[in-house]
């Protein structure tokens, strides 16, 4: 058995905006550590696989980036000519693994701007997971909560279903959409429930034919695909097909509708999908002054507590005088200044500059 | 009788940084209105004051921004090679005037950074404290307090003198320190105390005089500076007596000890000294949006209150989210991001950079 990675790095990724732009997502950003967010999911797991099985689906807008990160390695990438979530997406993967006769083998599906702390510990959920998906199941790894967020799915889980090399084993009972500020306080307390972090892992053959079955329209789609592999009209095939794609998660189009049991592991690795400068700084908090200021880039800090700089200029120093909670992120084009605990709210912003311009920022 | 305005303009300026530099101080400035401050504080006098009349005195360092004030005007430019405080820079105008032989004639000091509303007013109030430096008076014009402010000093008024053209003229008891906050609020509330604006009026002849008598050595130095005013060593000489000249104000040097009475005139024409980002704020505030921000350049601010943006590049944008009390200046080099209630302490910064550098941005 092996495993093959399948990195989803089609994502916009708007929230760290104007670090992050829709020319340079966050994956493709090095906000955490020296490497950037994509070549650390691609690291994470090289230890249990082989890279030239590791596939990266991304956005051909961001061609040489991906290319970039491809660089030496002999990772496969297929570009989508359109976002269209994350069920084309996977079915994209699933019919390339096919094409070149691999149907039995686990797809571990990785979104490509997580951070995780314990990468041993993930990898070895990883490769139980990828046991179980070998076997047949659909495996999901649900992450343990630690606070009781809103912006999350949750998975409801049922009873334990399996031991493996001391990772347990449930069954999804049910996929919840992202709740209510007291639903998820329940969800905490229960401990019932798993945040939805997006990690799945099944075969090509199986998750073709869940698609087949719960979404035959894109079902059909990537069998053109598909079909025209091998051939000179892939190009245009494929974003004929694309333009005819819902835009429809895998969550939505497929697990909660399957007919299938869906196991989930506890991934208790220590996780983050990093979605705002505010998690971020938390994430990062360890890097810390003695007053609580993350900085990076010229910066003078007076009378200044638990705030974020990060100035990308080294011609233009950013000074701050008598400051708290703030995160002030500087792109040479664009200078943001904002309250930290609203930075989930940047989008707001890129809303209003998509009205009024200008588009060129964005 | 005419009215020699005498322009204060040497001041370093350090209020108004990152906008201001030690290179472009506030005074050459256009914060407030179309016009440079030391443009307006012409233009304010221009109505009842000759041109030819006007001596701005500023510092050697500023010599390029002088010249452009000047421009076609007819005004002198006397250029100290060192700040001295007032007291130099008085006595160095009132001997220029001695050397073009006008010593009777009332020379009205004027700092050349502040802000008045009511132009009209002022003038008329000037006119008088004219009259009556002519007659021989020492004349200052004392703002009436609206505010206990401790960063002033005070003028204790006496009782009525004088009532000229409907200008009531008080003769000062006593020039006070900037006083600690409950003095200042008693100050406030007795009505006996105006501020020390540093507008002061008198003749050449007289203030000579009490030179010679309370800051002997200065005057020393400025006999030697006036005997060589028409000669080629003028430059020397001026640099090598105002290497020794202490530096000391007319305030302390002159008004607080001399023996002649001091008159007042109380200024209710609005004032401001514009001494930091927040009264500029304060100042401008009929120009603030309907959330009470002021915003000069390119920006865009969500949820943003009570907030200054003051953004000199035309290259950036700067992007506010939930912000409320700060200012926030780009100058293409600095980015000053500061509690707006606390833009007083902009100074601590400067001394921080003096320490660490780097100096360019002084």
């Amino acid at each position: 058995m092996e495993i093959y990675p399948i990195i989803m790095a089609g994502g916009s990724g708007t929230r760290f905006w104007p670090a992050s732009r829709s020319k340079l997502p966050k994956q493709f950003l090095d906000i955490i550590g020296s490497k950037t967010m994509i070549e650390q999911t691609l690291d994470r797991v090289s230890p249990i696989c082989r890279e030239e099985n590791t596939i990266i689906v991304g956005n051909e807008a961001h061609h040489d980036l991906l290319n970039k990160v491809s660089g030496q390695k002999q990772v496969v990438i297929l570009e989508e000519p359109f976002g269209r979530n994350t069920a084309p997406c996977i079915g994209l993967a699933a019919v390339y693994m096919r094409k070149h006769g691999v149907i039995d083998e686990p797809m571990a599906v990785l979104p490509a701007d997580h951070f995780i702390t314990d990468e041993e510990r993930f990898r070895g959920i990883l490769s139980v997971g990828g046991k179980l998906a070998f076997q047949g199941s659909i495996v999901t790894i649900g992450i343990v909560p630690t606070r009781p967020e809103t912006g999350y799915g949750y998975l409801r889980r049922g009873s334990v279903q399996d031991e493996i090399d001391g990772v347990s084993v449930y069954n999804i009972k049910e996929f919840v959409e992202k709740p209510e500020q007291n639903n998820a306080l329940k969800y905490l307390e229960s401990g019932d429930y798993l945040w939805n972090g997006g990690i799945f892992i099944f075969t090509p053959e199986i998750i073709l034919k869940e698609i087949e079955i719960h979404l035959p329209e894109v079902y059909e789609g990537l069998l053109k695909i598909e079909e025209s592999m091998d051939r000179d009209d892939y190009g245009e095939i494929l974003r004929s097909v694309y333009e005819e794609f819902p835009s429809i998660s895998i969550d939505y189009g497929i697990m909660e509708k399957t007919g299938l049991p869906v196991l989930s592991i506890p991934g208790d690795f220590g996780w983050s999908d990093v979605g705002s400068w505010e998690s971020l700084y938390d994430l990062r908090r360890n890097e810390t002054d003695e007053n609580g200021n993350l900085v990076q880039g010229k910066n003078l800090l007076l009378d200044t507590k638990s705030s974020f700089v990060f100035n990308q200029s080294g011609n233009q120093i950013v000074v701050g005088l008598g400051l708290k909670d703030l995160v002030i992120v500087n792109t040479g084009d664009v200078i943001l200044v904002a309250d930290l605990k609203k930075s989930q709210e940047v989008k707001k912003i890129l809303e209003e500059i998509k009205r009024k311009g200008p588009t060129s920022i964005l």
